[in-house]
């Protein structure tokens, strides 16, 4: 490679930002595939350079799913925009009940980011995907001018597989079943808003942004034909995926406040920002709806998961024609639990 | 459903914008998915309302592709951000030889965007992709403040199937291959930028924006072995992919002049605007390279289909260690093809 061209990269330089000729396919581009997602993203498919990759089926169904991120700030207690976009599509994987096999991302950056922050970002990415065992296999790389995107927006798309005797989807829910949740709510949405908001008390709560694989696997084996739905509660929270899913399937539901698993200090920003922790974005956690005489077993074994500690049965599903998500209160009275109309928080992932 | 509220919409007005809510997972997102993507991607996969798509494995290996479309204007002479989403991927998938299968689609819109354009947008993702019969199985959208994005930008994923015996890569060309492309050259690019600058005179140029699956698949059938590398020359154009096949097999690459199909109009906007014809951006279009003996038949098949009737033979793969790529000018002389340095159309994919 020659010395210093426009475009090119000098790897040495701090200042060093993206241009739009990095999207343009020519030398720059090539520079940054080899440089930056190459390296980091290290695998023999991506490896070959082409458009696409080509790969063995493996025995099963497979599974595909598709998200694109756009969270802001990008980086935030507990992980980045990169992490979070694996994290992400991973589990929209598992909540099929599938195991992730593979990832593509693909990445829109605005003119002007700084190199380090996306080489940050990339490391975060390939480190999740690694730590998952699903490698990130294709991509893509587009630049668009300043103020025309916001930093990098990441679209992962996944690939899975599904056991034979898996049927796990939204329209599955009966009334009886139980309704389970890996731990506590609000975590992810509430470390967003604090960071964007400066609150300097709240620093200590992270994201809970994590892939949930090994979780669901083991909550196959101890439950394998109960488990009805899985759903990760990601924009609008809780209230949200139990809404979709009580549509879905025709039901309703009725959730025990007291059993809703809250730190306390994210129940506290949630006071001073005015938010509803059951409406606020989670990125490593579960909802389970599953057979009522299976319930105690799963929780038992999601408890020893290190990702389904704080596990909790936190209501039921119930016969209403209305589809009507309600909730007994601490007070002992009933409330209902309704769809997020507007946008509280914008962004969140 | 209730009368207006706040971010649901009111079908009948053409002032309908997006807002914030649309991306926020409640009630205006659940909306906008039933009545603008279920409607027009219409299939059972996605009907199901989960957050992935399951799907049987086909026989043979299987191939998967992503691109992130961020091309500006959204609409152009020929097709718009959604044709071109669905025909972007297919192609990706389609260069290892595959026939394509499913699609994901992932919408990054901004706040404000007219949901008449959205619509119209969708539209021709639906009919592309039911044209292709490769359905959208699964999908996301996300909505950022207005000024954070570009009215829309749409990253699809798509999955095909390889069948045995066929090996194309990129890594794949030697010395004596023939190089030949299925039609003109610029024609994309030009388009966009002649929509861009307003050049009137130009406003019959269209972009060439096509799947070109059944294309390959006629030729998989007349030369099954002898095809070595596929690539559709999107940004870069033919410079930039015939630059990185040279790189990726280690040879040198000798294109003659006179053989490239050049639309007269496309030639003479190139004149105007100071753009090479060979660096600019194809969306209809691959460039195939095969063993010499075999490029006379698979000629003459690809003229025989409507998206190679200007099918032509441009060069030939050379023995150069330095892997450079040259021409044979129509002047006689001969000048080297660089890969594109800068970046000449932003935004043209």
């Amino acid at each position: 490679m020659e010395g210093p061209v426009s475009g090119l990269f000098n790897m040495t330089s701090s200042e060093l930002r993206i241009t739009l000729s990095h999207g343009g396919g020519g030398r720059a581009s090539s520079q940054l595939i080899d440089q930056l997602f190459l390296k980091h993203f290290n695998n023999p498919l991506l490896a070959k350079r082409n458009d696409q990759a080509i790969f063995q089926p493996p025995v099963g169904r497979l599974v595909m799913s598709t998200d694109s991120h756009v969270v802001s700030p990008l980086f935030f207690p507990g992980g980045n925009i990169g992490s979070l976009a694996v994290h992400g599509t991973i589990n929209d994987l598992v909540m099929s009940g599938a195991w992730p096999l593979y990832l593509s991302a693909a990445f829109i950056l605005e003119e002007g980011l700084l190199y380090a922050d996306l080489e940050k970002i990339v490391i975060s990415m390939a480190e999740a995907a690694c730590q998952a065992g699903t490698p990130i296999i294709t991509g893509d790389t587009k630049v668009v001018e300043r103020g025309k995107a916001d930093g990098v927006f990441i679209t992962t798309t996944g690939i899975g597989v599904v056991a034979d005797g898996v049927n796990i989807s939204g329209e599955c829910a009966t009334p009886g079943c139980a309704i389970l949740i890996n731990g506590t709510i609000g975590d992810h949405g509430v470390a967003i808003m604090a960071t964007r908001e400066h609150l300097q008390f709240a620093s200590a709560i992270a994201s809970d942004s994590a892939a949930l694989h090994e979780l669901v696997a083991s909550m196959l084996q101890v439950a394998p034909g109960a488990i009805r739905c899985l759903r990760d509660p990601t924009r609008g929270g809780v209230a949200a995926v139990l809404n979709e899913l009580a549509m879905q399937s025709g039901v309703g539901m009725l959730l025990n406040e007291q059993a809703l698993p809250i730190k306390p200090d994210v129940q506290a920003v949630c006071e001073i920002l005015g938010l509803d922790p059951l409406y606020v974005a989670n990125e490593g956690k579960l909802i389970a709806i599953c057979e009522a005489d299976a319930a105690a077993d799963l929780l038992a074994s999601m408890r020893q998961h290190p990702l389904g500690r704080d596990a909790a049965i936190i209501g039921y599903v119930v016969d209403e024609p209305k589809t009507m998500v309600e909730m007994t209160t601490m007070m002992g009275g009933r409330r209902l639990v309704d769809w997020p109309l507007g946008e509280q928080l914008p962004r969140i992932c």
